[in-house]
């Protein structure tokens, strides 16, 4: 007998089968992958079609029960996270991949398909999908079209909404709805809009994605650095010299120490400061050149020792270890936070010289692994969760980072999402007036409120706190 | 003494010598370049700054005037014209190069900045601006934003919506807000909104846009063909061995007649009926292989000529003879109507047989000359606006052609816009219900429907009819 009539609505309409309601199966679904903030959905729902989402959707919202969709709860910003008693519509049982058409160069999946599963699935035709979050063994991407997810191969190839070419979904009146689909449509821009939105304008169920062809030639290179600066000018310089690597990572110090103490060591030296991790991908021909000249750039700024990778194990071993940097943090740290700072290029060595002042003076460590290609920081802010207090100095740390990224005219976020983690820092990058102009955009898709509610901006009136307090 | 009290206020705000009133002076205002349907404004102003420009529309929100920003009246769908006594605010004098930011790889220009003034400024410098529509010696950057601008170099670098970083914008009610300008933001993707809306949800005052290096190197292959299908065939073939040409264009016989009847000649063969325009850039050393495989792609389709061009000025004027085909059609036919139909690169050979068979039956000749590498067809109709009933029949086969396209899974606009001309034909593309969510975003930044009224959607009902119709 169950007590709660929604969750015995929500059995009737999908089999007892397709929901979890008892609180120990509650437990995996209390957070994402921002572990900060942890709460029990009302229940959790596993739908199998577009059909039954829309009727699930229906259900809850004549009944005004707020609700959530998930994908796979990789999500770094918390945006999956129940707040107060909403049920999850898991959307993991939608994961097939339902038409490649590689002649126009697309692919339709469901959105509980898996990211990398797209780029195994066309490789033996000599395509791939080409946004590589780094979580892409398991992140869906339904959840990489709601977090308009990046990867280190973004600097060349962009992010998601680069690479969506239409969508269908079910808005939160349960209506079904196709958005793009054509090459190009007229009127507003709707896929853009939804792409990114955190899960609170729409459901999206199919989605189709553009396919690339592998391309004809790659090269990676590792270079290493006794100086974070040289690291940073070098990155400058590679980019200047007109130069648009596939992928331009670099790891710190901090960084280093994590990826060599955790499941994929490559034998980097041990005290190296810096290193870049980069990639040229192109036609054959011009590949070696530019490898020379990436080699120059880095002679000229101090490197110390230079590789290019000699095969594809060589260079997919060097991928595993930037790869797992996140969970490698868990070697050197019992915690740790994830931020996703983005600034301008030029202004890296001094932005990195804040944040080192900042971890200085928090006394937590803080490890710098990122795209440095795009300007895309990810600060790994090193805590112990046991220690009381800590917790809410990491946060409070992850705050001051994402100030210094506003401040030089960047973001407070790259490619993982606002969530519940920076609902506040919407205040370091948007006036009153243009929260209230996206508020209103909400309002359309999601009038009451029902869909992932209270997510992505912040509390009313807590920007004038947050511009007072810092 | 003005009678108009409207147009008294409008001088009082910007000064007698910055606004248009006369009937004769408001001639040249009638049409841009759609000039079908053709009514002059009630006055046009010509503001200066943003302040200026959030003045007038403040003005004209509080007295219920509707109003339309024009930029150099290039647009081909009639965006800018007015159909009941609106003001026009003219950007032309508002067209500096505000910033230019190298280093960043960005410039920041007032909307009425015109294209190829941007590249020719930081040209010397090796870098240009990649959207280039071929009214681009005229054409203005916030036009372009307007109408989502592309151009023959989009199949490689992507239309104006990949270009653009930020923007500062006058809302309906001449409120001044910014978005963008990091390089990424949070929250909704109102960017992506905003470029393409067709100057109905607010006025582009500010705009920065990304500037790309110059290739290291360029080649530009000229192909003749006997048989249309022939060189469809090809253009699949060159994508699908894993090119991506910078520029991929076709023409068709008629086209090719009038571009050699225009002011660039090139001295193509007499009675050819075909040619593809094809420009491979990238690094120099990757060029001439991929220039190689073109070639057999051509020869395996059996191209009647290929010749690759010898030097800047050979390929400048192939350029000039490609992009002055729209005005060069009339060397062959007193009036002309361009089409802007996308359609999935697959289906090419197929429609292009279905519009010989429109133009036959309708006894209009339809030129072809089109962006073909991404499916986007301009079908130029010709005829004769002085015979009875032949315009109206040329908007009716450019329906029918619009209509093909939308039947293939494609549309109706690649970049020219919906504006008055295809209004009706959205609901080729759109059910009631996407229009009515498209409808709802208008209204939340254009309350009121006096920003660019009654353009870009059917009117209501509209669409019932069109289904019933065709």
């Amino acid at each position: 007998m169950i007590r709660d009539v929604i969750v015995q609505g929500l059995i009737d309409l999908v089999g007892r089968d397709a929901a979890l309601y008892r609180p120990e199966d509650l437990l995996a679904y209390e957070c994402d992958g921002y572990t900060v903030h942890k709460r029990a959905p009302r229940a959790v729902v596993f739908p199998t079609s577009t059909e039954e989402v829309s009727k699930i959707v229906k259900y809850l919202y004549e009944n005004e029960v707020p609700f959530i969709p998930r994908g796979a709860g990789t999500g770094l910003s918390g945006g999956a996270i129940p707040l107060s008693g909403e049920v999850i519509l898991s959307l993991v049982k939608m994961r097939k991949l339902i038409h490649v058409d590689l002649q126009n160069r697309l692919a339709v999946v469901q959105p509980g398909f898996v990211n990398l599963k797209l780029t195994n699935s066309v490789a033996s035709k000599g395509y791939y999908y080409a946004p590589d979050p780094s979580s892409q063994y398991a992140c869906t991407i339904g959840g990489n079209v709601a977090e308009n997810a990046g990867g280190a191969h973004c600097l060349k190839y962009g992010v998601t909404t680069n690479h969506i070419l239409g969508m269908q979904l079910v808005l939160a009146n349960g209506e079904i709805v196709e958005i793009g689909g054509a090459p190009d449509m007229p009127g507003y821009d709707l896929m853009g809009i939804l792409t990114g939105s955190e899960g609170t304008l729409g459901i999206v169920t199919e989605i189709t994605v553009r396919i690339l062809k592998n391309p004809e030639g790659k090269k990676t290179v590792l270079a290493y650095f006794d100086q974070v600066e040289d690291a940073s000018h070098a990155v400058s310089d590679i980019i200047a010299a007109g130069i648009v690597p596939a992928a331009l990572e670099m790891m710190d110090k901090t960084a280093i120490e994590a990826v060599e103490a955790g499941n994929f060591p490559v034998g980097h030296p041990k005290g190296l400061e810096a290193l870049l991790l980069i990639e040229v991908d192109g036609i054959a021909a011009g590949i070696d050149d530019q490898i020379d000249e990436i080699i120059e750039v880095c002679k000229h700024r101090k490197v110390t020792q230079v590789k290019v990778a000699e095969n594809d194990r060589e260079r997919a071993s060097w991928w595993a270890n930037r790869k797992t940097a996140f969970p490698a943090m868990g070697a050197i740290s019992p915690d740790y936070l994830v931020q996703d700072g983005v600034i301008p290029r030029s202004r890296l060595p001094e932005v990195l010289e804040k944040i080192r002042q900042i971890s200085e003076e928090s006394g937590l460590r803080i490890a710098n692994v990122f795209h440095a290609g795009d300007g895309n920081l990810h600060p790994l802010i090193l805590y112990d969760a046991r220690k009381p207090g800590e917790t809410e100095l990491a946060v409070k740390v992850g705050s001051a980072v994402l100030k210094v990224c506003a401040d030089v005219g960047g973001s407070i976020t790259g490619e993982h999402g606002v969530g519940i983690e920076k609902q506040n820092e919407m205040c370091f990058v948007f006036t009153e007036e243009e929260l209230e102009a996206q508020l209103c955009i909400r309002d359309v898709f999601n009038p009451n409120n029902l869909l992932n509610p209270d997510k992505l901006f912040p509390k009313p009136s807590r920007c004038a706190e947050m511009r007072v307090a810092r």
